[in-house]
């Protein structure tokens, strides 16, 4: 079972402390909770409501920066998730699902290690609860022209 | 809970009428049901079987008919959804996730204004029961050169 | 209800045998069980741990060898599958939901077609168990260059 203090610490130790949740700019919810599963928005590397970077991979954006978007996207759907546990990561089953999607040039096949950066924060801040099924494709441009987007669905206690 | 005359009445508001739910021209069905989830088959712009507009966003298709196209992919997927419910929207819980897919030139970055279109037609039909988790991106391209596809999630009573 | 000796039988009158699953290359695991549904991460088109083929679909890769891949793709979901029931299909509900993502070219717009390659394997092994929900859509890139990602949620017994 998940401590809360550890993951605070776990997320202190990488120098990051927990966002407030973004909230959407268009006409739909952060989250929707159905049964145990709780279904998160598709969310952008927003750091203070500004994008990390912006543009493509890897012409505009280097595969280092949108793997730290990807991180960052993740963090994001973390802030929404832990809101909706009301802080309390006990309540929390594990990760079920992570959609990636990586705007990406044509030429640019490495999406799936753009992805790695949202599924090693998942694991070193979640452990063996932050394991989840996964897919990841590039895409030909998203919302606002963020390089990253990162959905996600949850599994909590009943 | 809601009121199925008044759902329809909102949709006669609207200059609309329920379509009959399109059939999936491949080796696919329209919709599961899961415990109580339904899965929607994703969803093209079809009027009559002819679709609204086709291309890309924005050169070939404008953002307000992409727009519109989101509006009616979605009515499209409602239509699939009232066919489960046999007509009784009291049955319906909510809509869960809507996911939206815009067939996108890779300099258009308001997808997230598209994925409105189908959004705001779910919250003026179902209220707060409309209300839903989402996901928009922008594609290369999709079957039969639509310009929107909307793939929705609903939860259904017991 | 399934008899897993039909469904090898029916693999083996294809000419195919069961693939071992594809193991993530990165940090994610093949699948998650949540309640009765298995989340399964997104599947290329390998054997033997090489790609039936890359590129985008249809100038490097044409819509026959892409659906070819689909239904190899959709292949390595049921491996995976198959592993979690530990080889017993009658602990099978249905396939509920599969996602299609096909690395096109703009201006290709079968993609329905290419996911079809998927639905009929799914179909033709699985029978009315394999009928599911879908959403088919051409991204820019998929990971390692590969034509095709098949993702899929089914419904064990409880």
């Amino acid at each position: 079972m998940l401590i809360s203090a550890e993951v605070d610490a776990r997320l202190a130790g990488l120098g990051l402390a927990w966002p407030v949740p973004p909230q959407p700019v268009a006409a739909y919810v952060p989250s929707v909770r159905t049964g145990n599963l709780l279904f998160i928005s598709g969310q952008l590397p927003f750091v203070d409501g500004k994008l990390t970077a912006t543009g493509k991979v890897p012409v505009q954006v280097s595969l280092e920066q949108a793997q730290s978007a990807a991180a960052r996207a993740a963090l994001n759907a973390l802030a929404v998730l832990r809101a909706e546990l009301g802080g309390d990561w006990s309540r929390l089953v594990r990760i079920v699902r992570v959609g990636v999607f990586v705007a990406a040039s044509p030429e640019f096949t490495e999406s799936a290690k753009v992805a790695n950066g949202a599924s090693e924060l998942l694991a070193t801040l979640l452990g063996e609860a932050g394991r989840h099924a996964r897919a990841a494709v590039g895409v030909a441009v998203l919302p606002l022209d963020a390089p990253v987007e990162v959905e996600v669905i949850a599994e909590l206690q009943p």
